[in-house]
């Protein structure tokens, strides 16, 4: 179900966020650039993007996703004339800056970690070279676009390492905070390695897979359980998934079993049952021996409702409930036992200078950030440094360069391909890290000299 | 700065999203819609949204919001013939529904809670009467809508309550869940009773006022503070909150001490500082005293980083810090503490006949509802009754019909009545439930006639 046909939606999505583009921005970015311009301090910024920690206990690693919105939001970004008229009307805009508004378009340079690309904390994933103002500009909504892909592939590739050939289907729009991020959040669960979504717009976008069942409604509606089942497989004989627990779950089952033979002449296979309450565990076993003493074998068991990675752990691994999918919705899509993580867009270098923030408990590293990664003989990640661009340091550098003067670079990772990535990185996490437990740190060292421009800076600093 | 620009903007907003309006749903409604369609089942079916439970220990009421965008969707929904296109491309899907789907347009009434209101468990805000089809549809972004901007204004309303007379802003765009969330955040919080908003484009969609002062990095940018101190102020001289805490946060108030005297020969005078990292209360009294001491009694001090309603209760009924204003970012846009809420949009009808859904843990309440609220005689809510339409009880009916055949009432609240509706509601609450601690449960009673229809719709589903 898989198509590439991005271009007649994504003009009102994360790409332009249609018109409103421009104004997705804090509006100190607006007042500083004004600033910045009156004193010409229009000279190369470079910022970077990172996580400062994991969240503790809670994730073992990063998982990195939404460069390709990111990229998509720089090349379009612009101020319409709507936009320009209505800041013209705000206090303390003068007519200068709005006309260099006017003529504004991203020209910077950017690196970017492949989507799909395990990172850990302070490790930088986005890295602008632009002039001081632009930079400023676009960190509201590159943080926005980054942050929340990143965290809800992070959680999906938990999701996805607790139910390993397992069938996970995204389920959250409903309650994701808001349409981008239901959609986005489709895109997210399938890069990290889930199997598809019921949100419909993230298909024609994205090409994500789209999947679905049936809604308690479509049962109530009807005049009984056995008519709604036959009513909705004869519509859809190749989709046949039952919601069976709407009244009485094995008594839902027993129906599908009754129901079968009938359908079964007429060429329609049921493929899986869904149940959306109660006892889990318990309702899969039994509507397992229910199916499989009637010679039903081949249908389905998919669950819903509170799912998470742990739950999954909890059927699967401890409890052993014979379940082959799970909808995964809310808890999902708003990452809600992590809903935030401590992301950072800071001002690395300006002017050629280094800079850094030493905010108590919020210092950041100065310069130009590379990271390297090496791999043990086994193919497992074995450690990272974090060090400054032009001191190469063994195994391989993960930032690499995705556009220029304003312009995407060729040869960019697939949605299809980021996922391949993720399910290569997955698999070279360390054993400890794919726990869904808290596991020791991964070492990400900090090289020699990247401690020394820190403290270069530091005494560079008038105090 | 409110302004009612709503025009240039909202194409690509919640209101229609854009052409994706009308894919923004699940899988599912599309395919049960095919077999309605094929079943002659397009009779009216009445839907309730309503919120199953308060978080316990975490909310003591719910706060309507998103009923504008709930409307301003069921008014802009259409399927474009692109979506129609890529539709007829996906399995399952018959050519004759894909022509029904070009037709359609939503026909039906709508009863919906004003913005502004409290409510409770189980109480219906917003209760849809369409064919059945249509009602189905348009389930998955009704939620989507009124469950996350329901969950902020929650939120923002205890923050409001925690702070009364401060000055709250909301700074969450650059990590809430996607640019809608952001944008639907600032529109929530307002709404709720805080002061304005970082981000622009909800100033020019909504008219919510737009705040801001500086980043860390403009700081950094420049070879001093106290440069940049200055240089801002000139820039700005009507809006100049300077960030004192790059460095040390004393010293950089102690610049601001030296710099004042020279600005006001000029006639600008700075009028407040910001703190965003470090011992916030100790920080607050220091820089107060430092101010005061120099004369400058009325410059503000407004704290960021990691606000929350909690935060903002023990900075100033805890500890009394000298505290003017706060800026709320990732927690209030994300509801950290509480990102998803509990909500369920239900049959409750079809052709004529009450419905309810009996899953374990998950049974509804049947047939067309209505609440009734009293007030005390000191003016304050005194209870609930919920009930079934053309049951009056004594109090004030809460759901009002907002929408007839498609198209909306005349006559509903602008954001701004919302905000004040709001106010007087807070105002309204039993004083246990104003505070963040978990409340005893207001009274919310079922009425008899209410549970009587339960009664006879479970007598009447066969088992």
């Amino acid at each position: 179900m898989i198509r590439a046909m991005n271009r007649p939606f994504d003009n009102c999505l994360s790409g332009g966020f249609g018109p409103g583009a421009a104004l997705l921005t804090d509006l100190y970015q607006l007042t500083m650039m004004q600033t910045y311009y009156e004193q010409a301090m229009t000279e190369t910024a470079v910022f970077e993007l990172f996580f400062r920690r994991l969240p503790p206990g809670a994730r073992n690693f990063f998982l990195m996703a939404g460069l390709a919105q990111a990229l998509d939001y720089l090349e379009q970004l612009r101020f319409t004339p709507e936009e320009l008229q209505w800041l013209s009307t705000q206090a303390g805009f003068k007519p200068e800056f709005i006309d260099r508004l006017a003529q504004l378009r991203f020209t910077g340079d950017v690196w970017g970690l492949p989507e799909g690309t395990v990172f850990f904390a302070d490790e930088p994933v986005l890295r602008v070279h632009a002039p001081l103002p632009l930079a400023q500009l676009v960190e509201t909504r590159l943080m926005n676009l980054v942050h929340f892909q990143t965290m809800i592939a992070t959680k999906a590739a938990r999701a996805v390492l607790a139910a390993p050939g397992k069938v996970l289907i995204d389920f959250g729009l409903r309650r994701a905070h808001g349409a981008e991020a239901g959609v986005l959040a489709a895109r997210a669960t399938w890069l990290a390695g889930m199997s598809g979504t019921a949100t419909v717009l993230a298909g024609a976008l994205y090409g994500v897979p789209v999947m679905g069942t049936m809604a308690h409604s479509f049962i109530q509606a009807h005049a009984s359980e056995e008519q709604a089942f036959e009513a909705f497989a004869r519509s859809h004989p190749d989709n046949t998934t039952i919601l069976v627990d709407t009244y009485d779950t094995e008594a839902g089952a027993r129906k599908i079993v009754a129901l079968a033979p009938r359908l079964a002449r007429d060429g329609i296979r049921i493929r899986a049952v869904r149940i959306d309450s109660g006892d889990l565990a318990a309702h899969a076993f039994r509507v397992r021996q229910i199916f499989d003493e009637a010679g039903l074998k081949d249908i389905k068991i998919l669950v819903s409702g509170g799912m998470d990675e742990f739950k999954l752990q909890e059927l699967l691994r401890d409890k052993g409930a014979p379940i082959d999918g799970f909808g995964l919705g809310s808890g999902m899509d708003t990452s809600y036992d992590v809903p935030t993580l401590d992301c950072a867009y800071k001002l690395q270098e300006y002017a050629g200078k280094a800079r850094r923030k030493r905010s108590e408990g919020k210092a950041t590293w100065p310069g130009r950030r590379q990271v390297f990664r090496t791999l043990d003989t086994a193919g497992r990640m074995q450690g990272d440094v974090v060090t400054l661009e032009g001191d190469p340091q063994s195994g391989d550098a993960l930032l690499q360069p995705v556009m220029r003067e304003g312009r995407r670079l060729e040869g960019q990772a697939t949605l299809s391909q980021a996922r391949e990535q993720a399910a290569v990185n997955l698999g070279q996490l360390p054993v400890a890290l794919r726990a869904l437990e808290s596991a020791p740190l991964y070492p990400v060292r900090v090289s020699d000299r990247l401690r020394a421009l820190a403290d270069e800076v530091d005494r560079g600093i008038a105090s």
